[in-house]
C-alpha cells in the first residue's frame, strides 16, 4: 500500500494533465512551466490549460471514431476564441448551444460549415444567424422551430441542413443506464410517441430544409457504454422507417456526448477506444439487420476533451481545525477562490482532487476539507479528503480536471473577480483570459 | 375556492413587489411602469427592481429592531453602487464579505464606519483596506486573522474595532432549528470548545484591536424564530463570562441574517416585527438574569430586503407538450434566460412563482414547467406549476422575488449575456446595469 503522504504528492496520470510532473524540488510544472511561476506572474486563483493535453484528446477522439470529421466539440464545456482555434486546427467540428457560442466561434474564424447549432429555445435571431452564416447543421428541437427555420431559410433563399433531436428513452448516468419511457425533459422529440417520426417527415417535406440525420444524447459523465449502443439501436429503427416510408436515406447519426472522465484517483475515465469500437460495430450490425446503409456516427465530447488538461491553482489562506465529534477534528483549508470559479461541487455534489503544487508536503494524514472564501457554508471545493497536516498558509494548491463547466459557469458571487486563464506548451506560457476586475463590473452600471 | 385561472392572474401581495399591480388591460406594472414597456425598451430577460419596495423593507427592519443603526444590509445578496446608495440613504449599515464588496460600497460613497467586514479567508489586502479605510467592524473568523489584523492595525497606527464570530451550536433552517454540537463548517470559533472565549480574550488583549461585540449566524431562509433566541441565549453567556473574567462589557450582539421570505404563494414571510419583539425582550431578560447590560442587537438581513421587490421578466419561446406517463402530459415553456441568471432552483432546489405579465391568460389549467434556454436538462426555473394552457410564444413571464442571490450569482453559461437591471419608482424607469455583451467577454481575452 502506498504511504498516504507519498500518494498525496503523486499526480495520478488519469486525473492530472498529461504534461504535469512534480520536479525534484517538489514544485509541480505543466508542460515544463512551474505552477509557482504562473502564480507569481498572474496571481491566484489561476487556471492553467495544458494545450498539448487538450489537443491530444481531440486527436484521440478523432482516431477512435474514424476521423476528425466525426467529432464535434461541445463548446459549452469551455469556450474562448483560443479554444475555438485549437478545435479548428485539430480538424474537429464544433457545437454551439446559443447565439453567443456561435458568435465566439465565428469571431475566432471557425468555419461555419463545421458548426452544429443546438438548443431547446433558439430564437429567430439565432436561427437567422445560422442560415446567414451557413452553419453546417441545425439540430431541430420543436415543431415551432422547424417551421420558423424553414421560413427563415426560405426568405434567405437557402436550404438549411438539419438533424432532428430524438428522445430515445434511454438515460445513462455514470455506471448504469436506464431504458424506460421516461421522457420528462425539455429536449427533443419523443421516439416512443411517434413525434420524432412526424418531425422527420415534416423536415423532409419542408421546402427549405434538408434532413441529413438524427441526434440524441443519453447523459453526462457516462461510464457504462451500453447506454450509447442501446440509444443507437432505437434511433436506427427510425432511420429504417424514414427510409422505407419516406424514401430518404439519412447520412448522419449524432449520438451526443457524455464521455466520462476521472475527477479523482479512484475513478477511471471511459475507455473511448473501446466504446468507439463497440459502438461503430453495433451500428454497422444493426444497420445491416435493418437493411439500411450504416450512417456516419458523430459524437459530441466536451468534458472529455476540455476537462482533464486544466487545473485551477489557489493559494491557501486560513487553516482551521474544527471539532466534528468528540475526539474527531477536521482541518479546513480556505483558498482564495471557491464556488464562484467552480460551482460543480455545490451544484452537482461533484468530487475533485487537489494537491499542494508548490512543494512536497509531509506529516500526519488528517481529515481535511478545502473550502472557498465565499460567505456561504456550502462553498466547498473538496469535501472529504485525507491530506498531510503540514499544509500551511501560502502553499499553492491545485485542483485537477477543472477545464469543463467551471469557467463556463463561473460567477462574480461576493464580487469576486473571475480568474485568469493561461495555456502552457513546450515551456511557454500564453495568457488566454485576463483576470476580471471590479472595474469590469462597474462598467455595466447605468 | 379561487378559480385557478383567476389565481394565476393574481399577484399575491406577500410574494410580489409592493407596487406591482395588474392593470385593466391585463398588463402588470410596477410602480406605475408597465413591464411590457420595460421589455420593449431594454429587451429580455430584464430584472426590474421596485425601489420603493426595497427602501420600505429597509425602514421596516429599522423600525422593528429599534433604529436603522441596528440593521446591516448583507450586500452579498445583491450589490450595485445604486443599491449601496439606497442603503446609505436609508441609514442602514452594510456588510461586505469580500474586498470586492467593500470596494463597490466605498466607490458608491458608502461611509466606511458603517461597514462591517466578513469572511472566513480575509487576506492581508482586504484587512489592510479595512484598517486604512476605517471600516466600522471587522468580524474575526480565525486566530491567524486576529494576529494579522492586530499587526496590520499596529503598522497603520490605528485601533480596529472587531467582533468575534461565534459558532453557537444552533442550526436554523426554514421551519425548524437544531441545537446540537454540530459545528462542522468553516466559519467562526466554537462556543462549546472554549475557542470563542479564547479568541475574545486574545482580541481584548491585542494592542491594536478593540473588541466591541460577538457575532453569530444561524442559517438562511429561517421561519422558526426560536433559533435566533436560542443562539442569543448561548452567546450572552459568553458576554457574561467576558464581563466577569476579563472585565469588559461588550456593547454589540450581532445575530446575523436569515430572515425568511415567501417565494411562492403558499409560503409566508417571517414576521419581522414579531421576531424582533421576541428577540429583543429575550435578550433583555437573559442579560438581566446574567447580571449584565443588554447589548445592542444588530441584524444582517440581505434577502429580506433585496429579495421580494425584484422580478425577472422573460419572453416565452418554445412551448412543448411532453408525455410524462400514459395519459399525462406536461407543458414545457422555454424562456430566454435560465440557470445563468437564476441558479437557485438548480443549486438549492428553490421554488419560484411566475405569472404572465403581458396580458390576462385563461384556458384549462395544465401541469407546466418553466425551463431556461441552456443546454442542460436541469435548467429549470419553475419545476411544478399549474398554469392556464393559453400561454404562448411571445408572452412575457415574470418570476417573482428574484432580487437576492440571482444577479449576485449569475454566470455567462452557454455564453449568455447577463440581463439588464432597471429600477422603477413613481412611474419612472432608471437603468441600473446594462445587459452584458459578447464584446464584454472578448475584452477579457489575452
Amino acid at each position: 500500500m502506498t504511504d498516504p503522504t507519498t500518494a498525496f504528492n503523486g499526480l495520478p496520470a488519469h486525473v492530472w494533465p498529461r504534461n504535469a510532473t512534480r520536479c525534484a524540488d517538489g514544485v509541480v510544472s505543466i508542460a515544463g512551466v512551474p505552477l509557482t511561476d504562473i502564480a507569481e506572474r498572474f496571481g491566484t486563483p489561476v487556471m492553467v490549460v495544458d494545450e498539448d493535453d487538450f489537443r491530444s484528446r481531440c486527436r484521440d477522439m478523432a482516431r477512435a471514431f474514424g476521423g476528425a470529421e466525426h467529432v464535434h466539440y461541445a463548446s459549452k464545456a469551455f469556450l474562448t476564441r483560443t479554444i475555438a482555434r485549437w478545435i479548428d486546427e485539430e480538424g474537429l467540428s464544433l457545437d454551439a448551444a446559443s447565439l453567443g457560442e456561435l458568435r465566439i466561434a465565428l469571431l475566432a474564424g471557425f468555419p461555419a460549415e463545421r458548426i452544429t447549432a443546438h438548443g431547446n429555445n433558439k430564437d429567430d435571431e439565432f436561427l437567422r444567424a445560422c442560415v446567414d452564416e451557413g452553419v453546417g447543421h441545425v439540430v431541430l428541437d420543436s415543431d415551432q422551430e422547424l417551421e420558423r427555420l424553414d421560413a427563415i431559410a426560405g426568405e434567405a433563399g437557402r436550404v438549411q441542413r438539419v438533424m432532428v433531436r430524438v428522445k430515445p428513452g434511454i438515460m445513462a448516468h455514470t455506471h448504469e443506464f436506464i431504458a424506460t419511457s421516461h421522457e420528462d425533459q425539455k429536449f427533443g422529440f419523443s421516439l416512443a410517441s411517434g413525434s420524432a417520426y412526424r418531425a422527420s417527415e415534416a423536415a423532409v417535406r419542408a421546402a427549405n430544409l434538408e434532413l441529413v440525420g438524427l441526434h440524441c444524447h443519453v447523459g453526462s459523465q457516462v461510464f457504462d457504454a451500453r447506454g450509447f449502443t442501446a440509444a443507437a439501436d432505437r434511433v436506427l429503427e427510425l432511420y429504417s422507417r424514414i427510409h422505407s416510408e419516406l424514401g430518404v436515406e439519412l447520412q448522419d447519426l449524432d449520438l451526443g456526448g457524455g464521455y466520462g472522465i476521472a475527477y479523482t484517483e479512484d475513478e477511471q475515465p471511459l475507455d473511448v477506444d473501446a466504446v468507439a469500437r463497440d459502438l461503430l460495430s453495433a451500428v454497422s450490425k444493426t444497420a445491416a439487420e435493418l437493411g439500411i446503409e450504416a450512417p456516419n456516427v458523430l459524437v459530441e465530447p466536451g468534458r472529455a476533451i476540455a476537462g482533464p488538461g486544466t487545473v485551477t491553482v489557489y493559494e491557501v489562506g486560513t487553516v482551521k481545525d474544527v471539532t466534528v465529534d468528540e475526539g474527531t477534528t477536521r482541518r479546513y483549508l480556505s483558498v482564495d477562490g471557491g464556488m464562484s470559479d467552480n460551482i460543480r461541487p455545490a451544484l452537482y455534489g461533484s468530487a475533485y482532487e487537489a494537491r499542494v503544487v508548490s512543494r512536497n508536503v509531509g506529516g500526519r494524514v488528517t481529515p481535511t476539507r478545502i473550502v472557498g472564501s465565499h460567505c456561504e457554508s456550502g462553498d466547498i471545493l473538496v469535501r472529504d479528503a485525507e491530506y498531510p497536516d503540514d499544509i500551511r498558509r501560502g502553499d499553492l494548491v491545485a485542483v485537477a480536471a477543472t477545464g469543463a463547466y467551471t469557467y463556463a459557469m463561473s460567477s462574480r458571487y461576493n464580487a469576486f473577480n473571475r480568474p485568469a486563464i493561461v495555456s502552457v506548451r513546450d515551456g511557454e506560457v500564453t495568457p488566454m483570459m485576463r483576470r476580471e476586475t471590479i472595474e469590469d463590473f462597474l462598467a455595466l452600471e447605468g
